[in-house]
């Protein structure tokens, strides 16, 4: 029997729970008979085709844990998406080391990443077993019921505007909130996790799976205003309006595009700003506030859910199982099994492939500015334990002696 | 004996633990012998002159302890700054509803109401003794070593700096993370607590207490870039120039400001974005990316300091034991003792009345883009148990094969 070699890598945006993940990998691996290496790539493909490898054969079990337990691609990441060009000087390293087993932890881009190395390893009979190991804040992989990454992320968001709608309540005005998600808004909608009573915020939450119209989001904010003397809104980066066109791009006209064609979103508080102005200007209100929750959001020390950890651990686990004990390529997906346990599928990697879901119609209200109770009973237990709660004093008035204002 | 009754209020930015010092106030205030009443003016000054009260004698010891532990001013907030008119109304409603203990708790231009308040009661020979609670994420009351809510924020902006900086490792760039404080630099420098390994950020720190010069500024960060190939920054939102003039009004000449006639710093992200815009152009660096922390630093549900939360309750609890037990008006303050506990003063009203503290120069480098070893003693332990930890893979690196880039 041939000794296996195992290479392990991240692609994309780094998530909460992505080193769980790797560490799953890579211990599960280490207990498989055979296997004489695991190796890491630094930053993803690019540490492919630079060589630029760690050998995790020689990190300590304790060690990992903690490295499992820390947000962030611990072997670092990129945002390179190989063309076949690409793809041929990746065949070269792994030749060269002898690697027999390629994991890749990332979100739709990296699968297609893991999908064209798949194919052109079968082309060129290089023996070589591709898994994709799915991870990404923005739940859009299809196939999945989720994604490991999404609910801390979700958590995240959620404990931030159940503190600025307290702090709103306490200061009122307009607040405006801006979450991460190009195409898909399931971690905006995250933010309705944040209310508890009926006049809390967020009042309304605008998802890139509707189209967006200023008008229309003016007289919302008006109405909300009007009946609760103050209104929180989240917003998704990726609003945009019946021709497609991001609300952003209306305002700048000079935006950075990534190697993906995609116009920057994130990074800038531009979005925040504008609808903010277009509230005061237009509506009349004076506190206005903007946020743009921003990297924040996915790298936050100290805001995880166990549930997405314990899951993120797994889907490494079972990736090396797939591998080992199973008998083709794929993509790993979590599928939901009764309330609430998860159970583990190896989907084909076409089906996943640059694919992106988006939030499902039953998941959004008529009106397109809320979520419904089937997305908050979706959403709550990936959540995970100990949410924190917010409290409010109950009205006891006093009877007014002057009787003035 | 006449019977007592106590109205306490909240000004100013709400806090993570501002509610504490409330219920600390609340639960003693109803242990003293001859209290009749404890009521709670909504928003601030502002539901004084329009008797807008809620009686917390009526409100259950179980829900004030959840309301404790809840962040943002339970009572609602104001940022009115009361004129002598505007005291003479306090006083009718004052007098009309027989209150004798008046506990206002908020940050510099709330102790400024207290004083005024003290100062027109003694004069209209009106009995009413006036404590002031200190309450600030700036930590800029002079009196104290540090003031309640300061840790709490400063540990979100702490663990908010340790993830960006894993993110920015994991997808090398240029990060710029602004933070509140308009005068004080002490919220920004806490940045310098979410570093851990020499490499780590943030690699540069600029504080209000020092003037800004971009020239400097883009200097410094070519060089950290060309060090790291990164580079974290933390930015006060006060930052200005050598004239006093905030850098942010350079970009914009038409700022909203506020009854202080205050420029409006935050609830935009446009400081960011121009420091980003800067760095690109000028430097040439392509993945920049600014986020502005927002009202999430001071308002995120769960991320607290125990530390914060203790010393927030306790100043409550003391302003009425002064208040009952003392025999003059004052400012509640907040002395360190040993390594590491507090006491607490009751400090002269004119003392603290409207000041301004701002970092001492020892807990500020000599280049003025970094903190002391003296400032990271000073706020360790003001963080809290529990502080989340990063770990890293140890370099173990793989010989390389085909000996290429």
């Amino acid at each position: 029997m041939s000794l296996a070699k195992i290479l392990v890598a991240q692609g994309g945006g780094p998530t909460a729970v992505i080193n769980q993940s790797l560490v799953g990998v890579v211990l599960e691996a280490r207990r498989q008979a055979g296997v004489s290496k695991v190796y890491g790539a630094r930053h993803g493909v690019r540490g492919i085709v630079n060589e630029d490898f760690v050998d995790l054969t020689q990190e300590t079990s304790h060690n990992l844990e903690l490295v499992a337990g820390t947000p962030a691609s611990a072997l670092g990441s990129t945002r390179d998406k190989p063309d076949a060009a690409y793809c041929r000087e990746i065949f070269t390293v792994l030749q060269a080391h002898g690697i027999t087993h390629f994991f890749y932890i990332g979100g739709n881009d990296s699968s297609d990443t893991v999908r064209i190395v798949s194919e052109e390893a079968a082309a060129a009979s290089y023996p070589l077993r591709c898994i994709h190991i799915p991870k990404t804040i923005d739940n859009d992989l299809v196939g999945n019921d989720h994604t490991p990454g999404y609910a801390s992320a979700a958590r995240f968001v959620a404990q931030a505007f159940a503190g600025a709608n307290l702090d709103n309540a306490a200061l009122p005005g307009v607040y405006v909130g801006v979450v991460m998600g190009r195409h898909a808004g399931f971690l905006t909608a995250a933010a309705a996790l944040g209310k508890k009573f009926d006049d809390d915020g967020p009042h309304l939450i605008y998802l890139p799976e509707r189209d967006f119209h200023l008008d229309e989001f003016l007289r919302d904010v008006k109405a909300t205003h009007e009946r609760y003397g103050r209104c929180v809104i989240a917003v998704s980066e990726g609003i945009h309006d019946a021709s497609g066109a991001p609300m952003l791009a209306k305002l700048a006209g000079d935006l950075e595009r990534d190697a993906h064609g995609n116009v920057q979103l994130s990074g800038t508080g531009a979005l925040a700003d504008l609808l903010c102005e277009e509230v005061k200007a237009r509506l009349g209100i004076k506190r206005v506030r903007g946020d743009t929750f921003g990297y924040l959001q996915r790298s936050f020390l100290g805001c995880v859910s166990d549930v997405d950890q314990r899951e993120a651990r797994e889907v490494g686990e079972k990736a090396v199982q797939y591998a080992f004990h199973g008998s083709r390529d794929g993509s790993v997906a979590i599928q939901r099994v009764g309330y609430y346990s998860v159970d583990y599928a190896l989907l084909p990697l076409a089906d996943v492939a640059g694919k992106t879901r988006t939030m499902e119609d039953h998941f959004i209200n008529e009106a397109g500015t809320d979520v419904t109770d089937a997305f908050r009973l979706y959403l709550r237990p990936l959540l995970g334990s100990g949410m924190p709660d917010a409290f409010r004093l109950r009205p006891n008035p006093v009877e007014k002696v002057l009787g003035r204002g």
